[in-house]
């Protein structure tokens, strides 16, 4: 049986992790799309995470967390604190598994959230909207139901996991010169420039995120870990800081982390709409954006972009008017 | 060299053609949701022409009419009139062969498909919203340039195109049980017809259209074509009516077409848009609708459902509100 990791993750924990998930997940297409490289003036290969299970990548960090529990810690179940993509992933290892899963969700977040993750037949607790309680009822559920907490991005497993997507990203594009990713906590950051430096060291590594919540570029350049004073971004994925596990892979790999407008953000996202047809999140569009917005640097450049998720409200869509 | 189609394509017909256009067309994949199976109670295989150039099927139509025009007939051009994919589509084998194009417009049609079709290097003819205009208009630009007129869907060549979707996807799934398409003008619906008659005997084919605009219908119960008394539908690409080459087929070959109303045309959009995390506009919708509309007739069936486009204008959703 495989045991959870407790440091950070070699290329042989990556390939294993791959395997052991390889039923919970699906092997996302890799697109390209002739028009925004025209614009882009690069050949970009888009890892398309929003086609994954739960429609984002996160299913590949909870999936890897999950199978790793022991018989008896899968049968008190998985427990974790979100409201975005990864309730939904965690939810759905869980359900996948036949075991339960607590999730505590902020009460103001979105109806659709806190339904689709019942829907993958998750326990939901409501708490009130702060990191305090957030973390506090987390923790009455863990002492209640003796659950394991899966963090959505500080944690080895979820970070292998992660990793997966790049790898299937390098082996479906062999001759890549440059990947990026978007960065929120980094979980998948770190997983992505641990596969690139492991299996394409040649590669050049990149972040992107929001000038709105810009804490991982100013980690990046300040060598600790910031804060966010505000969250005010429509990339709503990306507004978590840095963590422990996280920042120093980032810190050691990556050239670069750049940040994109949020006018940048939505005109990326609607380019990938009206050109390449697919639904992606604003927090996916963020990279893209990035390229865009940098041609000195990626212009001539074969550049894998890891498209995260694509679970929008149709109801309330950032085009129109 | 090729010539044009003067009789109903056959199987070699349409193999020919779909090598003929090989290199104007994308190959595009086929799809399949595990939770929409889940509602539809059967297997679905959406074969994904939103993915296509021009972002429609129309472009085989198109592509196949085009390179079938001898040396002088390219030099003089194409010409056609349309305000919706089969202008752009036109515009871009034109553009691909490097002959002129001629598309004329109603002078009603969205800003945005006139400088798109006018992004592929077509001049744009404007006229009065009627269809007298349209063929009077028509006919000065084709007398003025010599241009080939190329009919949206009553031309052989365009069936033959249209067909070689059905031949890829027959190809990708060797064993659908049923296949369904949309029906406007009845050229994609008479292509997919031919296709699995010749190459998928035992397959049932199936038609689908808006109640708003049931001519397919009312054409297939009553034995001759009809015509729609109004147009009022949100499937803008299914208003038109059956043309005298695309009818006998359709007669000869269906089951059955189906009619659904506009709610359920907006709810099966919304399922693949949220479900599937891919960009289908409203006509593509219309055979889910039918499949889930007629449990009784495709439960626990292996169906190919040909995703016919994917322009949407997303400045104006159906969804919100």
């Amino acid at each position: 049986m495989m045991e959870r990791l407790t440091q950070e993750p070699t290329l042989e924990d990556i390939r294993q992790s791959h395997e052991a998930i390889t039923d919970l997940i699906h092997r996302t297409p890799v697109m390209t799309c002739a028009s925004i490289d025209r614009i882009a003036g690069a050949k970009l290969f888009f890892k398309c995470e929003n086609f994954q299970k739960v429609g984002a990548f996160k299913m590949r960090g909870a999936a890897n967390a999950a199978v790793r529990l022991s018989a008896s810690e899968r049968e008190a179940g998985l427990a974790t604190h979100s409201s975005g993509n990864h309730a939904q992933a965690v939810a759905r290892a869980a359900q996948v598994l036949g075991c339960p899963a607590y999730i505590v969700m902020p009460e103001n977040a979105p109806m659709i959230k806190k339904k689709a993750t019942e829907g993958y037949g998750a326990e939901v607790i409501l708490c009130t909207p702060t990191q305090a309680a957030r973390e506090s009822t987390l923790a009455e559920v863990v002492a209640r139901t003796g659950a394991t907490f899966i963090h959505p991005y500080d944690n080895y497993d979820v970070i292998a996991g992660q990793a997966t997507a790049a790898l299937e990203l390098h082996e479906a594009v062999p001759d890549l010169t440059a990947i990026i990713s978007p960065v929120g906590g980094g979980g998948l950051m770190s997983g992505t420039a641990l596969t690139t430096h492991y299996l394409r060291p040649g590669v050049q590594i990149f972040g992107s995120e929001p000038q709105a919540v810009d804490d991982a570029w100013r980690s990046f350049h300040s060598g600790h870990i910031e804060n966010n004073p505000t969250a005010n971004t429509i990339a709503d994925g990306l507004k978590t800081t840095l963590g422990e596990k996280t920042f120093p892979i980032i810190k050691r790999h990556l050239e670069e982390i750049y940040t994109v407008s949020e006018p940048q953000i939505v005109a990326a996202m609607r380019l990938v709409w009206e050109r390449m047809k697919i639904i992606i999140e604003p927090s996916c569009a963020v990279p893209l954006a990035a390229v865009l917005a940098n041609p000195d640097v990626f212009a001539g450049q074969r550049v894998g972009i890891i498209l995260t998720g694509g679970n929008v409200d149709l109801d309330h869509l950032p085009f129109a008017g």
